[in-house]
């Protein structure tokens, strides 16, 4: 048991349960909660040992208490612009006693690299804001393209930031929608971030990927590696063994 | 049968079976022959009725024959830089009494809009050169990428190509390793024409991606599609049943 006092949740919060090493987080019943996206994207990121990690808009904080809970001499810094989310993931890290290597921080992820530090981080991991809609507006122009499709931050913008964040040969592990990879390349490339290692993830093999897990190195120049999709359920619809193996 | 005389082979080449419906081609015995990459690409591009199609780099003619073959409305202009190739393909159009609706044009890609029209094609199909020894000078910048990867052609070449001789609305399709998908991505797009629809190809669903097939369309703007993966072998190693009817 922890010495520590459990902070009490706030109206309309509620501690979920997160995997079998007794994570927990704190979520809001009604706002958004966090998905399997984050959950692939914490599995995906290759964290490397004592590597200091930054969590770009962590929201509730699930990737950056993940990672912290499964890599037990990593580093994360988390950067989350709305108040009240950084609040509630500042909680939950310390709920899971993990305040030690996890800090918090309010802030918009665009000064990250000012906010953290430059040229510190060995990983930045991010699940970035898309916007569906503004996506129909097609731009003529990539810059055009980048700054408008992402209303709060772009993905241009999280590129920049985690080039500004990473030491040389650092990694940047985002989770997108598969139908703006392209996007997510040009991106990345525009700054400086080399496309490096790319996982699509699909119901099973009979249908297309609906999501890509990615990473880009900085100054890194070597080719794409593709990995086996990752595959969430056989064909009898029950959830495949890997689908158990991330989610504990 | 037919009633054209058939045309002598030369030296070192023999005719090969195409396929179930009577198709055949004449290829050197010692060099280039076709290979999956063309077939595949074949059974991808969407062919409209009655369409205008360009090959470009056609070599052995593969592509423009089965498109030929199975889009009974469809004409094929194919232009092939290195003499002996070019002839080796009409006469293998002249043996599949093609020629009518298949023309065989010897000369540069990079000349292809004025060589076969402006704006006068529905589709392009190209199955592209790329040079793996080159990736590793990795480059800085895209435009020296572009120049330095092909040394006969680059993708940048074949796109801006595509672009001269495709009707607004037109495709571009292609087959290209997965590894360098970024690259063909960023050529498409620098060249005014957005990936559309992309489906990758792999052994089976526990390996990973080794080739994509992959459209774009001029002035395009609309999403990019993934098809579910082009698997080539059941787990048992037998071929799947979309292998077999592609290759009829």
């Amino acid at each position: 048991m922890k010495a520590e006092p459990i902070p009490e949740l706030r109206d309309g919060e509620e501690l979920c349960a997160l995997d079998r090493n007794g994570l927990c987080i704190i979520q809001k019943k009604t706002a958004f909660r966090f998905g399997t996206d984050a959950v692939l994207l914490s599995d995906f990121a290759l964290v490397k040992p004592a590597a200091k990690v930054a969590d770009l808009g962590t929201g509730s904080g699930i990737i950056a208490l993940l990672i912290a809970a499964h890599h037990p001499d990593a580093h994360v810094s988390a950067i989350e612009i709305q108040p009240e989310m950084a609040d509630m993931a500042r909680r939950s890290v310390e709920i899971n006693g993990l305040d030690t290597r996890v800090d918090v921080r309010e802030g918009d992820l665009r000064n990250a690299p000012a906010l953290l530090g430059r040229g510190a981080f060995d990983q930045v991991v991010c699940n970035p804001p898309y916007n569906e809609a503004a996506r129909s507006l097609l731009p003529e122009s990539r810059n055009k393209l980048l700054s408008r499709v992402e209303t709060a931050v772009s993905i241009d913008d999280v590129c920049k930031s985690a080039f500004g964040l990473l030491k040389s040969g650092g990694r940047l592990s985002v989770v997108f929608p598969a139908r703006r990879l392209n996007d997510m390349f040009a991106a990345m490339e525009l700054n400086r971030l080399a496309p490096k290692r790319v996982r699509c993830v699909q119901a099973d093999a009979s249908h297309a990927p609906r999501l890509v897990l990615l990473d880009a190195v900085k100054h890194g120049g070597a080719q794409l590696d593709w990995l086996p999709p990752l595959l969430l359920q056989n064909p009898d619809g029950s959830y495949t063994e890997e689908w158990h193996r991330i989610y504990g």
